[in-house]
């Protein structure tokens, strides 16, 4: 199969247009202008695009072209070991250079940031996938790169901060003494495991204060999910039979959009009536207990108001080891599309991924990173209610990444030693309670 | 493109037929008989085979379909990079289960031994790529995997060795107390970093001391070779242009063997003219500092003797970060083919290789592991010779697996700490001085 020529954009399909973003202090929508400290024009104009197909530019299909298309596979040894009448099919895209689905968005915005004259640009990380797959397309338009990594995660993954600093980037653990923002949350808490929201203040606040510094984010926003799309359009392209079931995992929501978009531009079409999930961690579970209301994209509060699911940008997850999860907001596309019904959201512990993720490396033989098996241990519970009630469903999954960077984490589950955090209502209610009026 | 349907088998095209392996013994040619303790009849008969092709069996097609056929790639941005006008090609089999070409044979292995109804497999590994490939392929066919894995390794990059425990594998540091092989050498050196020879004593006596437990070889071996011709056969079928020139590295040979073998059938076919060119490790010059002569091909002495190029079966290399290519001997199949003249061979130093590896990661996007970058050091050194020259010749190489687990390698090579180890030709005297007789 060939490469998709479009990114496909879901937003003037949908029944009701998303809120838009809001200027925190005159809470009226934000302007092109207004982003622009942050973001090239050209990825602006995709961020409020209503066009429903974007060309993408062959400087962008050459690098993609280096691991796309990336494999459908059928899970046939693992629907054996489970004895289900169920066909699962999952998308493989560890097969990038940085090993997860995150290239296919930092590629177009290296590209686009090093067209517009830009010369470095800033990122936060969490489990270190979006910051290596940053680093290495940075490497690929002849731009800097600086990194904020979550500190949970640079101090237990010191092989994705390695892989960075082999790409040429800096990396620093988030929160750091370098930014305003970072010294701010050391004053209160010096032993911070951090978070996405700290981090992305740090990496936003050093983009705004630089000429030639932009700022990219690995999810959430509207142009990342685009970018994701390729998944989905090749997904579509290989399936042999439509599924009844999608089932992909969240953290900002990038992977689950680049996966479903395209199967619900079907949808809505009339085409096919797949049910699609969204799986969260227990430890952050932003749709099924957070709040629908305008937050701030980031711990600072220095990013726009996002109408969108949240815990409160004051929230900071206990650090399970799927840190690319770990994040208190949610697309806001996402979240829109969420209200009006369009699919599902279950949690699930920390354990319970880990016991999928051991039982699909032993039955298909590929490790998954911890973000995916949550998506693989709902694919799996899916597919044993298939075995009782005998339905031969067609079940897609993303599997958005491998776990060689993850044995830390797999060593512990092996051991018994992987800890099942309980979150209380009371964390929750106490972030909420930070909200923007 | 497809799949492969056969293996190739070289034997039955070279001008002489390579030397019997004997026994140490009666110093008489081995029989199947004297190998049935270690392999199953099926890999036998494949080690002594002179049909030139092998059927693949349904079986190991379904599981090679996981990630084969592997990308072909041109090199557009490090030939860039370089301003060489040499076309530089390489194929990529980092996205295996593994990270490696490892699974190529593992496969098959694992399947004509569960065929033969063995229940257990014993092996050596060096840095683990070829313990997690066994033990991904024995999780495939139901079988228990026992694994020996150098200390050096063991030590470097525990992480390899978390994934052989996902998969369900036992690993032991060798040299081990568990074996008498090891247990002499603890006795003598405690502190011994180990070697592969060693390791392959360890595996080769427990396999020998049980009744359904056989032993699995990762490289060196007629059948492991012949397993990897896939390489080369897709390479063939996916190549544009024919090369000028093939450059592989060499450990035991089995990637080396696996790219090169059908090129070589084409040239001995008059249909191509490729120089071939084999580069392995300064620290464990096997080609370019070892002498032509029968040895073991484990430290102990438990296995034939093998008619190869040796540094002695008593050498230990100094510990470098290229673990799977720390081995005093060399494929008996390549060596006699080297003294037949039919490839070139040179050594790298380790730093001139990482930095090749970070050169290519930066330009290509892909991190190579340690054993490649040998590879990846002479292709540049070709296409800078061809800048030079001005010739625009097309080099094909092998990038046989990532360098995920490898980046404790890398930071010490980015900080500026990396050893390069002299080897002195008292040690190879040293060692020469035990060959048997």
């Amino acid at each position: 199969m060939t490469l998709p020529s479009h990114w496909y954009n879901i937003v003037p399909d949908l029944p009701a247009a998303p809120p838009p973003p809001l200027h925190p202090g005159t809470r009226q929508p934000v302007g092109p202008d207004d982003l622009a400290p942050l973001f090239p024009m050209e990825l602006i104009e995709q961020e409020v695009s209503t066009e429903r197909f974007v060309a993408i530019p062959q400087e962008v299909l050459d690098v993609y072209r280096m691991w796309r298309p990336t494999p459908l596979l059928r899970a046939r040894r693992l629907e054996r070991a489970l004895g289900t009448p169920a066909r699962i099919y999952y998308k493989y895209e560890g097969g990038s250079p940085a090993g997860s689905h995150k290239p296919n968005t930092a590629v177009p915005q290296a590209f686009y940031n090093a067209r517009a004259g830009v010369r470095r640009l800033t990122t936060e990380t969490g489990a270190g996938q979006w910051g290596s797959a940053l680093a290495f397309a940075c490497s690929q338009f002849g731009l800097e790169c600086e990194i904020w990594m979550v500190r949970a995660s640079y101090d237990q993954k010191p092989y994705r901060r390695s892989l960075m600093r082999v790409y040429g980037a800096t990396v620093h653990a988030s929160p750091s003494s370098v930014t305003k923002a970072g010294g701010k949350v050391l004053a209160e808490h010096p032993d911070s495991t951090g978070s996405l929201g700290i981090a992305i203040s740090e990496a936003v606040e050093v983009a705004a204060a630089g000429a030639d510094v932009r700022y990219a984010l690995g999810s959430v926003l509207n142009h990342v999910l685009l970018h994701q799309t390729v998944i989905g359009e090749e997904a579509l392209g290989q399936l042999e039979e439509m599924p009844d079931v999608i089932i992909g995992c969240t953290g900002g929501g990038s992977n689950f959009g680049g996966l479903v978009f395209p199967f619900l531009r079907e949808k809505l079409a009339g085409r096919i009536d797949p049910v699609i999930r969204a799986v969260e961690p227990a430890a952050c579970p932003t749709f099924t207990r957070g709040v629908y209301a305008y937050d701030f994209g980031d711990t600072a509060g220095f990013t726009p108001l996002l109408k969108m699911h949240t815990l409160g940008h004051d929230f900071v997850p206990d650090p399970i080891h799927a840190g690319g999860l770990r994040y208190h907001g949610m697309s806001p596309l996402l979240s829109h599309m969420y209200e009006l019904g369009m699919f599902e959201a279950v949690s699930k512990s920390q354990s319970e991924c880990f016991e999928a993720g051991v039982r699909f490396a032993r039955t298909e033989g590929i490790l998954p990173a911890p973000e995916p098996t949550h998506a693989l241990a709902e694919t799996i519970a899916e597919a044993l209610r298939c075995k009782e009630t005998g339905e031969p469903k067609v079940i897609l999954t993303a599997l958005c990444g491998h776990g060689h960077f993850d044995l830390a984490a797999y060593d512990r589950y092996l051991s018994g030693a992987m800890e099942d955090f309980t979150l209380p209502q009371s964390r929750i209610d106490d972030a909420l309670a930070g909200l923007p009026g």
